[in-house]
């Protein structure tokens, strides 16, 4: 049984109460659910993890190496200033699809650019909450 | 009946034949014949058109407004350099994908800016064709 | 009788239409009346042309040297990209007002420069379908 | 009786003796009196008012707000370097009509930027001393 | 009771200790207190916080936004490098005051700016420990 | 008994009239009393000064050398284009806090640079008329 | 028999028209014609093309993969603005030498870098007509 | 008995496994073992660490100015974003080299910039894991 | 007998009060009686004028077309930000040699820019008061 | 007779040695021996230097104004730094034909800056031996 | 027997001599010697070389593919500007360590960036004399 | 008896027949002879030297510590590139005045940098062969 590591980077622990004009009302939860029920759907497992700090991201990417077929990941803003995350994607090899809620072109230039997207596989930007399950669905495509 | 424009730039019509290690072996057609079994699915029908000509494109986006629903839209090159498209999408207030096939963010670096983004619903990168199907798919969870 | 070439480019057919609380409910018809109502006050005549084609305008351009005394010339979009048009009036050794009906530099950054200014003879901005009306009086009043 | 503020900046006192290969033959007081011409012709009245020093020109706009209808202003060499003109303007709020004699995007880079057209209405570039009138024209249309 | 929080990043806890040259002699303990002191004064209630880590950091403004009319905010060097903590403060829509107890305009260029600024109510900078108080003040004034 | 300088730049006098979105309704006299309240409750007085002429600023300034122990000064937008202000402050070795009303990290980019804050002694940005009294008890508490 | 594809970009229909003193009195005309001389004396045969329209002269480099051994390419100004043609070039991967008739590094900072460069076989620049005649030379040397 | 820190940043955990093209086969054990080795021989001793959380380094860094002589400090991907390790080595005074496996100047440009270098002794750069042995070497002839 | 205009800029009327340990204990009159001496000596006479305002400054240059041969100029802080001052020296055509005390090439980058130098005849720097007295020589050189 | 100089750079005595993959296996004798023909078949002489030593080159240029019709110069490293070179080609007023082996626009940044293109008559790039061939062609055409 | 090449570019000849604050009071002669020692003990010879023209430096490396294992190179002010030494390094394919005794990180930003570092095979910055001998341990403990 | 060492980088042989538009129809040795003038009339001896070979010019100048007062020196066109002779005047520590006979800031962007100018005591600029002869002057001035 192939899993997913659903990862979720700073602040979106606040998903719902942080700025609703620019994130919508989905919560965290939410996003995990319907991620769970398209894997489980295709006979896929889910391991959901979000933290603030950089450190914890990296160590979950690590272990990631030993029991995870591919990565959808919201780096949050880390996404603009984190070499040490896209070192540790390039180290373990697994296959990553970066997501962002908000469409980051429409937003301030230093969210114009990602370390994370050149070690990435892809990319869905801007379409909400949606664009988690469109990401797992890509997986599940590929790699089932 | 709802109805998506898949619209395609310059070069795109040699697909398959054109560079198969950065844009694999896929061609135009195969694209064109996946998003329609998507649509026709759902109950959506499409419309596909490819232009190396800018005005062309131009031409069609502002058709588009009698009778689109959305588009999902590969600007190939010209997403670096038309401002005239991104006038075009703004004008006729539609809600529009950018896809491109690979991940313009591992390639030349004139390759990561794009005049289209800001003006965009959303984009997806880097997921081959898969990537038009996934940008389909969100047209009709979004608005059947 | 002298002739003004009136020249449009890509996304102005859409005027009234497109984004009206940057450009205003005129149209283009609206526009290029008034400026034949002048014109013909004074004993000039107008070719209107308008088109969203890069090369239809380069070749508006190249013809425009056998019968024309000067250009009003709104580029649109292609004023901040295209050369190639800019090569075109230097070709021909033309006057042209550069005209815009927004005041660009209130909008981004792209648009606050323009290839073509260097080789116009002036330019008009931000005061709407009127400047199209300045800028012919402008040439009426130099060249009659 | 609508008033017309006509505003000029640094060396503009000069016109006529300045590098009149630039700017040509005209004088200021030419000028003045041209737009005054126009300006009576339609039942306006004009207040001239030439200064080199940065700070005149800014007390000049700050009077302007009791009793002045819109603001003909060629800004000189301040154009590129006055923060302080721009927060003028945009403190008393009145519409303004930036004017320059020559074609500035043919000089220098640095007179390719201006501090003023943001918070300006629009402009007039390059026309020479009718560019003066062609502005004034447009306030009479448009407050009269 | 108000409550202020009272937020130090990395290396304040070897105030005192690291370059007195730039920092002086004063310790993150005399800082505290001197704040305290001023709260206890005005009926305000202090929560003091450092750490090294970003991630904790984010982690207090999470909490933060229930039982806090407001932040003084010392970010120490994640002020230029710190997306995430921008994005929590913009998160939890309280008021901070970013102090700093140099004057960083007379440093390193890369301290010139700051990800937190434009997030925050307003800056005090390069007053030593009396920005603290100065800061503290500002939020008794405004929110008592 | 001590004197200290309150200055201001350019537009300020305007203060109450100009943009009161971002300036708020508090009038340049109401600063000045509120300045002369807290000066005289610790025995110290209060030169006021305002003008938009970048060297009536200077001359101030140089004469404060003489009997002056400080300055609050808001360079307005002489702050962000005056290397003669920079200079004349550096010349009388006083101690200057720039003070700016509205937070400057927030607005136009050529905003979030002072040729003033690296020959300050501190800055206080974006608290309003409080600022002013902020940095008026600095000098006080430093130098009383 | 092998046949060349001589290729010209905007403008370079007025050739001996447009800016004699940048590009000299010979035609468009001439330049085929010399340019058949040389193929002809060596058993090779020419498709000569002109456009100002970008499509046109993708979709002529399109064609050029079932019938062409090299192309002799002035891209005029599309040189330095168009991706879409150097993504043609990549795409058909046929042997391109661009040609250039004036020296393009003592003009305009703006025509001094090429997109079409970095996907070339080599370029000639600055010989006149005589540069198409070398670049002609060159394929018949390397490729009979 | 002297006592060396040898710190070691994120990722570096798994060396051996990541990207052997660029870092080699050797884990982060073995070269432990042989900086131990050097000391060893030397009577010196050696506190190993490795970490991907930015603060535990800073936390290491601040412990270090209580027992040890000096850090070898391979800061890995913090070197190019980290003001904070900077800040931390400035505190607490202790000769630091800075040590790179591969050579990052081969590298994409972001790894060319350092800001640990300038508040470092020295740096030893693409020589492996023996740049590891010489930096130890340094301490050990300078200190002993 | 020809006259000199000796113009001195901002604040350099503190001279010798000013920073000593980077412009020197000489005052302005000082220098201003060096360069009478030498003028005396050789039958030109001087007019020496100093200003904190640019504008007077700009007015000086106005004048001094019609009674002065030449003008040593020291700008002071305007050299770096006035294209006012730039305009007026090419507006009258007199030979100005542009003089600073210091080396300017040692100090702050913006100090290494001037707006001055490309329209002056030459420039003296770093030599202290002694560039004023060679500038004045070449003038009596080269126009006596 | 005329006389022809073929000039080169640095390490272009090791062709045919260096990097054959970049330069291909012709060594520098074979490339003098084929233009030693070329121009002895039109009645041509040569002069071939070549020299790592930047001051010899240049001497060889001022030589060359005595008895040398054109110079075929592949500047070699020296093309991207030597403003000296630049100056010599100017000083003597002969026609230069910059050439280069490789396809330079293919490479690093920073060999895509020339600073004897714009000094020079025209350039012929990445054709390899033939280069010079084709540059000697060139002249003798035009100056025979 | 292995040969080691020490090569030293401009200005080492005065080491000791020259700004000692900076470089230290060893000598060049000094260095020579140590180097040559440690060459000894492991059966090494050395060839030490020092010029201040590029061309010679050039001239060495060029040689030194006949008889030498691996060159210790300190490029001095060569390091920042020449191209023709790490053309000349690549040509040669020999290892280089390059070596700098002051940390340029410290030092002018113009210092921070190197030609020669991406055509190495390693750098040892900031160590002083003793670089010199841990690069030439490097290439005994790696070559013999 | 104290000399001056005259020092003449690369061209400057050509003076006279090189570009006199620019620099005129003075030859180096006239030049030579107006120096050795002016020292002579007060007892000071020269040393006159011109090289085109940077290493040359270091040698020249590391030679001058022994028995020279004084540099004059117009490095040419290595102002603007070489680091190594700014580094050679670094290191003997004698007083420069950089000399350009032309006003460098009216001539390409490139020329307006020196690397020299930091290092040097002053500059005199654009007053042709007459600047020589006030550098001499004031190096008498200051040190007879």
């Amino acid at each position: 049984m192939k899993q997913l590591l659903l990862l979720n980077g700073p602040n979106l622990n606040l998903l719902g109460v942080r700025e609703p004009d620019i994130y919508g009302a989905v919560t965290l939860q939410d996003i995990e659910q319907q991620v769970e029920e398209v894997c489980q759907r295709h006979g896929w497992k889910v391991k959901a993890f979000q933290s603030n700090h950089e450190g914890e991201l990296i160590d979950q990417i690590h272990q990631a190496r030993h029991d995870v077929a591919g990565i959808v990941f919201n780096p949050g803003a880390y996404t603009h200033t984190s070499v040490a995350l896209r070192d540790a994607i390039a180290s373990v090899g697994l296959p990553v699809i970066e997501v962002h809620l908000s469409n980051v072109h429409q937003r301030e230039t230093f969210r114009h650019t990602s370390y994370i997207a050149p070690v990435a596989w892809g990319q869905v930007v801007g379409l909400g909450a949606m664009g988690y399950v469109l990401a797992t669905q890509a997986f599940i495509n590929q790699y089932s």
